[in-house]
């Protein structure tokens, strides 16, 4: 993202300002775009609003994480702070090995920057929770993750795929990176999976040259 | 908002079902435009980003309510729907008186058929608590409101107020019209009202003519 020069803030007490400073810092993610594009594909979707999607849909489809442990409300908060390091280390595509590649460092680099805005405790409690959300090993972070996946296939077939189709991915790709769904909400990676069928027969995705189709098993 | 034509979507059970036709239908808030810009004032902000900036804003912000009751959870599920109206009803400018004599109107038309695409008991959870924010009674409810009459603020002032300057607000309509925000928080209207100067002397709003200013005191 180009630099922006923003205004002096108004001085107030300092949990207040730090607070404040984080929070003008977050107006950058409206500006961070993504490899999805809004209903009328008049602009790419940027991870602001996708962050609102998902804490939307985290509000409505807890009940149908596999793990009974899985506490909608840490979901919630995770997936509204999920993307915040985009701010200073821009979206990495899914389908992107060599960004993925630098990906981590990037984002820990930002993570440092961003929550270091905020008084100390809160910065603790919030950096936690990305880091939680970053490792993918808890309940919470498992079916947060799931809806991550989840959201960015539910756009691509509701706004016609617009913008991914210039990648040409295949559907066998697709579903060999989403699969991780599944390890959260065995509902929700069937949901996925008839996503990502439709949208193949749609064109969104590309669908496997006859040629390179793997024999079938007799 | 133009009709947009949804493609049909995956065959489930039924309650899923439901969940994932709100779901889709909120892609729409994405497209609603606000009286205020992004940052690099490339494009106008939208109801989506605005109401995750909103949510992360209570985050952080609920130790700043007055009343001990508020409870941040709830204040954050709130923002996260607050605006969902605007889908059928378009966003109306707290500056334009007749846009905002039908508001509540179209608003409750918008929650009918919103959350009636939810299953009942959803449907009557998400509706309660959206009646709940338009009434302005609550401890819960004041405190959302405040947010929601900061935000804009903030945005108009970090953005230099690339769009709402052609309205050329008065600074006094400004003030009267934000005042609600001390029923919740006297820290965040000291606050805003520090905003609001410094967006005056930035030029974002007009300045009281000489000859207008009401006689001093003595």
């Amino acid at each position: 993202m180009k630099k922006i020069k923003m205004p002096r803030l108004p001085a107030t007490a300092r949990g207040l300002a730090r607070r404040m400073r984080f929070l003008a810092e977050m107006e950058k993610l409206k500006l961070v775009e993504r490899q999805n594009s809004v209903l009328d594909a008049s602009r790419r979707e940027n991870s602001a609003e996708h962050s609102w999607h998902l804490a939307v849909m985290a509000l409505l489809l807890a009940d149908y994480a596999d793990d009974p442990r899985v506490d909608p409300l840490r979901v919630l908060k995770m997936l509204l702070l999920h993307d915040i390091v985009e701010i200073d280390a821009g979206d990495t595509f899914l389908y992107d090995p060599k960004g993925r590649r630098t990906q981590s460092k990037r984002e820990t680099a930002s993570a440092k920057h961003l929550f270091g805005l905020l008084p100390a405790r809160e910065a603790r409690d919030l950096r936690a929770l990305w880091e939680e959300f970053e490792a993918r090993k808890t309940p919470d972070a498992l079916f947060a993750a799931s809806l991550d996946g989840l959201q960015p296939l539910f756009n691509h077939y509701l706004s016609g795929g617009r913008w991914v189709r210039r990648h040409a991915l295949d559907t066998r790709d697709v579903l060999d990176k989403k699969r991780y769904i599944g390890d959260a909400s065995k509902v929700l990676w069937k949901y996925a999976r008839q996503l990502i069928d439709l949208s193949e027969h749609a064109g969104i995705f590309t669908s496997p040259q006859a040629g390179s189709r793997p024999p079938k098993r007799h």
